[in-house]
């Protein structure tokens, strides 16, 4: 993993969650006990913090350092709050235009779409805490450093961001396959948020319930399917398209 | 290097190149010498074949087999010639839709790009001998097997392929960033060829001059440059978009 800040021991880890530090992923040694590491669980789950259980032959190939079994990796950028940044953005923006990532794993893929953001106006992009790839150095790279100029805000879960983009006033389009709704046959030109899936399965059902609208993007071949990034892409410069 | 097919030794890539192995490139180490390695030059030269000069350190990292000092990287896809591509499109479509490549050089990238012509309903890629990402494993793996559904050429200079395009009646039309003319613009109506440029450096100047229209994407944000897979998937679904 390339140019991720790292912090190593449960001390620090524990303080850094506490001190709002930007934290990305936690990983703790399997079978690990003590006071000290109910404190950091009873942290890492107050504050929603993305984590995992892993042997300790993983932690060793993450450091050479002495992690007393617990190793967090912090984010380069700072990540936004969903209200902070959805207000700030309808406060002074008539049609918004916002992009959400449904448990996109692909760091490169992850990267890309950041800078084609970027280079559409997109406004901020919403991603869940869990099951998304992280924002490390190799992102930031494949952003062409738009990681630091789009915002970015990270849910517990990206329903709620749904319901809430929804409650602003903000239409919800999905990007799928399940539809008989070309793009070409959707306004985008209203304010609203596009939501592009995972790489393997797509957007979750329970999230394709709770859209206003569904587009798919034509197949004329056999694979029937786009890279995920190249998708959201198509995507993002038919909002533009019908906005200019 | 994953997945790709190689040979060594010199007599046996020269039997190969002899027989038309569809070739990927060579490899040769610094300062070799004798009449049977002349005769490997000689053949690479009439041939066309993309090789190049490295120490023998980076030869004993492609294999650990007894390479001799020449190492042939053999492709996993069949290449087409230019003629037999353009001239059996152009038999049976009344609106061909081709990609020129110019030396792009990520895997990943190419791989993306090939995904996408397939999805698209290309009728054929050309891309350039030299200066072009090989298909390797990850080339098919990244296109999602579409490298073996989309015809490829390979072809000496890609300013030849313009002109022999322009001949067949084909319109090339230039992805770049060098033009005042949005892609929103321009007609991709009529049978056309689409060119995309090097990640780092676009479209040779000797090939814009050549080309019959440029288009740019819009760029609403500060970094001013997209991912060179996402902007062809743009470029193709606006050719399917204004087709449709």
């Amino acid at each position: 993993m390339e140019n991720t800040t790292q912090i190593y021991g449960i001390r620090a880890i524990i303080e850094a969650i506490k001190a709002e530090k930007p934290i990305d992923k936690v990983f703790i040694q399997k079978g690990l006990k003590g006071d000290l590491f109910k404190e950091l669980e009873t942290v890492i789950r107050k504050n929603g913090i993305n984590s995992s259980y892993v042997p300790i032959e993983k932690l060793n190939k993450l450091t050479r350092n002495n992690h007393q079994g617990v190793i967090a990796n912090i984010s380069p950028i700072r990540f936004y709050e969903l209200e902070e940044l959805v207000e700030g953005v309808i406060a002074k923006k008539e049609t918004p235009l916002f992009l959400l990532l449904d448990q996109l794993s692909d760091v490169r893929n992850f990267g890309a779409i950041i800078r084609t953001a970027e280079c559409t106006g997109v406004d901020g992009i919403i991603i869940q805490k869990k099951g998304t790839a992280p924002v490390t150095g190799d992102t930031i790279k494949t952003s062409a450093g738009a990681a630091f100029k789009v915002p970015i805000a990270k849910v517990d879960h990206l329903k709620d961001a749904v319901y809430f983009l929804q409650s602003s006033g903000i239409k919800i389009i999905a990007a799928t396959e399940k539809t008989e709704s070309s793009i070409y046959d959707v306004s985008f030109k209203e304010g609203c948020a596009i939501i592009m899936g995972a790489e393997d399965v797509g957007i979750s059902p329970s999230i394709l319930k709770a859209v206003d609208a569904k587009a798919k993007l034509p197949l004329l071949g056999e694979i029937g399917s786009l890279n995920v990034s190249v998708a959201c892409g198509v995507f993002l410069y038919e909002t533009v398209r019908q906005r200019s």
